[in-house]
């Protein structure tokens, strides 16, 4: 009988003490975080990308490399296989003419919150928990408030009060517990945390639990499967907690060591707000993890992460594949958003605008070559961000024209 | 060789007129639109079902009955494959254990106008049109400028001052010129009409030219390749303009004309808010057409259509398929739209919630049966709508909350 799933053990990514697999855990002993680990021999022997290839449309297909066990506990809306999209128009515009980006804005919940989300809470309601909490910028909470939703669990979201709007209603709609906390996303988690021993609630946060990586990680298996199980040069990814950057790396590994694709990785990039860049002062640096950024803001609301738990796996994921970590402003980022909308019709959130920035960052360095194939992870829709994005002075415009 | 399409003529939906289908056309001479038609034996003979497992999960999969010539011709921002999610919370609670969505709402620009877009904006700039015009009630409008950003297409759109803010900024962020209106969007066609005769732009009004239509009924090929090449009972979409009722109606006979489904065909519903509801007062008349609606009014913006110009083939679908009209309240469409987030985690828009509060009503009235097996077209994303749904009352109890 074949697995469903070859998930073999959880291993710490710091201190590599193995644990079993088969019930909940947080975070190791040691304070880091777990990864899973899955028998790739057995994946190796009874799956074949080729396989894959009629598989329905969503991050499910890679369930043998996924923690679920059964079909039949697979919490899903429909997540995944998000387009990776050539930008002509854009890419001549930076001197990239190989530019693509990964577009996750269609996602449920219009971020790629959902992956994690919908694996992290699959395997919460398989491994008999009930109640979730964690705290969020506001886009994860979003996500994990509507998948527990989904699978009837409850769910208890703490989130800084200058969050997104749209995402506190989003999260009240679906039935979640919301608290508002004055305050960072740090702060934001130090109630979780008083929420989770006062309540006996399973501590979501990022990092603080194993699986919602693992659905993370499945935007590095459709980059490799939608260019032909092969990598591109070199992957821009926004950073705030640093999963999905984390999340590919990991999979690019588990790829090589399945023969899937060849010896070659792409750079990973991991692109921070200015005004809140910890990993950027760490790479520069040339340490082995972050400290944390005193009075962080940002307009790209989702990265304003000052002092990231998985700090050190990010930086791993940068120096071993020889790629970088930089800054954008915030204007630098929005013009580069206005810049999307205008030559591709893509309406990308702040974030994915900061890794148009610092494409053409890059470039201008010298760091890109005409000649490199990049993608772009666009990590949510900018319908998420009505105040932000396309809007200022385009009010204005609109309202002083005529009525035809 | 084979044809990526195998589009043969048009022909007029009244009174059958066939044209070339290789030069742009907007309505038939009698006033009517033009619908596209295929070789369909041609069809038949070089592709099948099977052949359509492995291919992109994208509307473009279908492209032999697709009007774009050329695969080079495709203009895409990744559109097509929504999810069908079964609904099993909400279907217990409605009283129909079989209900199922397809959801829209991960679609670029957040609706189901991108398929529309998708295909007339490709095939408009395959016939050598430089330059689009249209009225619209905010999210075709939306759409269609993405598409023509893609494509490099020159865009002119006019909406209704209360059409939804943020289909206003997402117009002029893709570059569009904007035009508001006052009035309904019949005046916003009154004033493309001047704008279309003055300045020698084609009017890609609802039906007002062939191939939206041909995208919209890419939802219906969907469902059934599905639901496994088979057709649910029931089908309750949305209808302002009621392009996708009538393409999935189109759709499912062609699909029947190709053998790829049985003879039974889904009953097509279409669901009206009270405030605006043309079609349903003519299907209860037992009328073939409809007339337009006084002071039409209702918080679902995106279906104040009080005169449809394919009013009669909409009403066609539905005698055809032995479905039905229905009009919903406002109030009973917000409450199922937050049916559906509390208990399935989908933020679905205000026209989307009409179609479970039709579910709701149609099953008090026994028109729906237990056993049957119900598809509800969830047009687009919650998120386009920040200002309705999920808001309210619930923006002041997290207000009032404390900090934790």
């Amino acid at each position: 009988m074949t697995s469903f799933s070859h998930l073999s053990h959880l291993e710490c990514a710091r201190c590599a003490t193995t644990v079993d697999a088969g019930v909940a855990h947080g975070l190791c002993d040691c304070g880091a975080p777990l990864l899973s680990r899955y028998d790739l021999d057995a994946v190796r022997a009874t799956v074949s990308p080729t396989d894959l290839a009629d598989r329905a449309a969503s991050l499910w297909r890679y369930h043998e490399l996924l923690p679920v066990s059964a079909p039949e506990s697979v919490v899903s809306l429909g997540e995944g296989l998000t387009p990776l999209l050539a930008l002509p128009r854009l890419g001549t515009h930076l001197g990239l003419p190989r530019l693509l980006m990964k577009d996750e804005g269609g996602l449920p919940t219009g971020t790629f919150k959902a992956r994690g989300a919908a694996t992290g809470v699959s395997r919460a309601k398989e491994l008999g928990i009930d109640a979730i909490a964690m705290p969020t910028n506001g886009n994860a909470g979003a996500a994990w408030a509507a998948y527990c939703a989904r699978a009837g669990l409850r769910c208890h979201i703490a989130m800084p009060a200058q969050a997104p709007e749209i995402t506190k209603r989003e999260c009240t709609g679906f039935g979640a517990d919301l608290r508002i906390v004055d305050g960072l996303i740090g702060d934001a988690g130090a109630a979780v945390a008083a929420m989770v021993s006062a309540g006996g609630w399973f501590d979501a946060g990022t990092l603080k639990e194993p699986y919602r990586l693992e659905g993370k990680k499945t935007m590095g298996y459709e980059i490799a499967e939608q260019l032909g199980w092969r990598v591109p040069d070199v992957i821009i990814y926004p950073t705030g907690g640093g999963v999905g950057i984390i999340g590919i790396h990991k999979a690019l590994l588990e790829l090589q060591a399945l023969g899937w694709i060849g010896d070659k990785l792409p750079r990973l990039v991991a692109v921070q707000a200015a005004g809140c860049a910890p990993i950027v002062r760490a790479f520069e640096a040339g340490a082995r993890s972050s400290e944390p950024w005193a009075d962080a803001h940002t307009v790209a609301f989702g990265i304003t992460v000052p002092h990231a738990l998985g700090d050190f796996l990010v930086l791993q994921a940068i120096y071993h594949t020889g790629g970088c970590a930089i800054a954008v402003s915030d204007d630098e980022l929005l013009a580069a958003s206005a810049d999307a909308a205008r030559l591709e019709g893509t309406f990308i959130c702040p974030e994915g605008g900061a890794t148009v920035a610092a494409a053409r960052l890059l470039r201008e360095q010298g760091w890109l070559a005409e000649s490199d194939e990049v993608v772009l992870l666009n990590t949510g829709s900018g319908l998420k961000y009505p105040e932000t994005l396309a809007g200022q002075d385009v009010r204005d415009a609109v309202r002083s024209r005529t009525s035809a």
